[in-house]
């Protein structure tokens, strides 16, 4: 048979593959995965609107649209979304994308050469180190701290590898929670235009803000065009409608629709329109009012079952929102064995630390659970079991 | 500015945006394009499934869903689209996409590496080209007649280049609207498996048939598992909900979910389930009766017009459904020129035959023309005075 291509072989989807299987069997309280809570899906919002728009609009909506986005979308992401956080763009700085999950890809393609250095946090989004990989870029991890990106190492790096790319989450990280401050931020937009390197900035969660003060993105920061941000609908709207939404220098956004005119020709335009439409009614900020108080309460229950059970000797971060909190076991521990022993055991699921590292001999002893996705009780509930499972197992 | 990719320069997106510009002017009697009819777009049935899907079942509908495709869909398309025209598949056969075109990206990235040889079909659809030449592939294009492929010379070039993807639109082909016949769809099947090539069956026109005998898919004779079929539900339902589906070998929908996962995730289940319910409902059969009326009338003005009015000289198709008619103009036209003037002079686009052609010293008289998109009036209008403009110029 013929054979696959050589790309190929370096990108595995096994983890992600993993995190579904255990996602999928109900009998499991899992905190895997990076879902928002079902409760929070605006179903009634979202059929009225199509409703409305098939019937005032059904010939364009159901036509081939534009690559560059439905216009109503990347209007309104850029005035609710866009220019209300301090990043001066014009339409010709947006396009809309299938998923954020698209524009990582689409950036990805359009910049790196084989060989290409790619500065990721350490750890990150595991499937970010798959794209990166897919496209034979070479790894180098920055080091970070509590505030993210420590960025002496990062200018060092620069210097050292002349990357292509800087790819960061710096709202609510995944897999860590952390959030990069707005002083370093504003380092890393200067590093970037100093060392001519692009800096893929992925804000999906920065909306889910439970405590503390907004910091502007880094985007913000840009006055020499490196920074491309990306954001998401996905954790404020609905995961399943598959929309997210980019700002860039106007070459970068006519280069990556060249790439996203052959990779699906444009995003769906009837969920471009629910997203549209939810922002243009003003419907965001009330939203955002009723998920902050659930999800802050799941993420108080986390901590303080971690706090309370989990062994001595256990670090974790204390994010001000987002979807992850991040735990690193003490005693050496083997998270993945860990978490076949505890799904078999306890039927509770959590994700190994591992994938999210470029370097697949870090972060064996870290987990990473989210708590967007049960009610306190069922988080309580689990962090007391599992903290008597990992302080026999970890001690 | 840090460089693009280099194989990012080899994708020229400007013969698409030229054919989207032309379209956008409302003052244009355009040929251009390849769009459905929006008067066939099943509005009020897309209203209804969303309305009541979404109240029947909101969580699984805006959560995230799986890579392989919304359950509804992949059975639905099994049954309704893939086993009634002789295939025989399983669900571990079959995936959803967002839109075909996203099938022929992720069937490039897992087979090709750089220098790989691709078959093609001399002309063929112009994005696949770009898709093929961003992968650095060896474009070899196959001759082929009014019956399509010619199998002698595919088998010549399948022993003499060992290409690893033969790139095939079978029926009612775009641009020039030929079909292949089932003798030769058999041979091909079979030289597939004979010199190890996979064959990427892009079938998006197939249920478009308004005189003659449908013939079955190439995937149907596929013995071998070498046979990749690609179904659109643009052309039978709505483009602009973005929706397509593959049905492949088990490895090869295995690799290309991986592929997907990193590209989108997930197609948007919302429009995957206006799908699956459409197809449920039993819609399709109807729905299709309904549209084969409206576009043959538009095909007869069309091959009326062109046989009436084009100059003598003139070579064209004449396809038994589809979208689309293939001119050759006589006395070396420049169509490249002639779709400029005419443009300006008449206010009717159509599309040159350059881009379709591997080779960019072919197809230089050549032109593409779509009937589809414009009533039976204006096709004859058009035709009439494209007919004169021609035969000023080419004579």
């Amino acid at each position: 048979m013929a054979q696959f291509a050589k790309c190929m072989s370096r990108v595995s989807g096994e983890a992600v593959r993993e995190i579904l299987k255990l996602m999928a069997d109900p009998s499991v309280l899992t905190f895997g995965g990076g879902s928002p809570a079902r409760e929070t899906f605006p179903v009634g919002v979202a059929r009225d609107i199509v409703d409305k728009s098939l019937a005032d609009n059904p010939a364009a909506l159901l036509q081939y649209g534009v690559t560059e986005g439905w216009p109503a979308l990347r209007q309104a992401y850029l005035d609710h979304m866009v220019r209300p956080k301090g990043v001066k763009a014009e339409l010709e700085n947006v396009m809309t994308l299938t998923g954020s999950t698209q524009g990582i890809g689409l950036i990805a393609e359009i910049f790196l050469d084989p060989g290409d250095h790619v500065l990721v946090e350490s750890p990150t989004f595991l499937s970010t180190l798959n794209v990166f990989r897919r496209y034979d870029a070479v790894l180098v991890p920055v080091r970070v701290d509590d505030d993210g990106i420590m960025t002496n190492d990062l200018e060092e790096k620069m210097a050292k590898y002349k990357p292509k790319l800087l790819y960061t989450i710096p709202t609510f990280q995944n897999p860590t929670g952390r959030t990069i401050p707005a002083d370093r931020r504003e380092k890393i937009a200067g590093l970037a235009a100093k060392y001519d390197v692009i800096v893929l900035e992925d804000d999906p969660y920065c909306d889910l803000r439970y405590r503390g003060t907004p910091v502007p993105p880094i985007k913000s920061f840009d006055k020499s065009g490196h920074v491309v941000m990306l954001n998401s609908f996905s954790k404020i709207i609905s995961p399943g409608l598959r929309v997210g939404a980019m700002t860039a220098d106007p070459a970068i956004i006519a280069k990556a629709c060249d790439a996203k005119q052959l990779a699906d020709t444009h995003t769906s335009n009837l969920v471009q329109e629910i997203c549209a439409e939810f922002l243009n009614r003003g419907l965001l900020p009330g939203h955002l009012k009723s998920i902050v108080p659930l999800y802050e309460e799941r993420l108080s229950a986390m901590l303080e079952g971690v706090g309370a059970h989990f062994p001595t000797g256990c670090e974790y971060t204390s994010p001000e929102g987002g979807l992850f909190v991040w735990v690193k076991l003490p005693g050496g521990a083997d998270a993945q064995a860990l978490v076949k022993r505890s799904v078999a055991e306890l039927k509770i699921a959590f994700v190994p630390g591992r994938p999210f590292f470029a370097d697949p001999n870090e972060g064996l002893d870290c987990i990473r659970m989210n708590f967007s996705s049960n009610p306190p009780e069922k988080i309580k509930d689990g962090m007391e079991r599992l903290g008597k499972f990992f302080t026999a197992e970890c001690a």
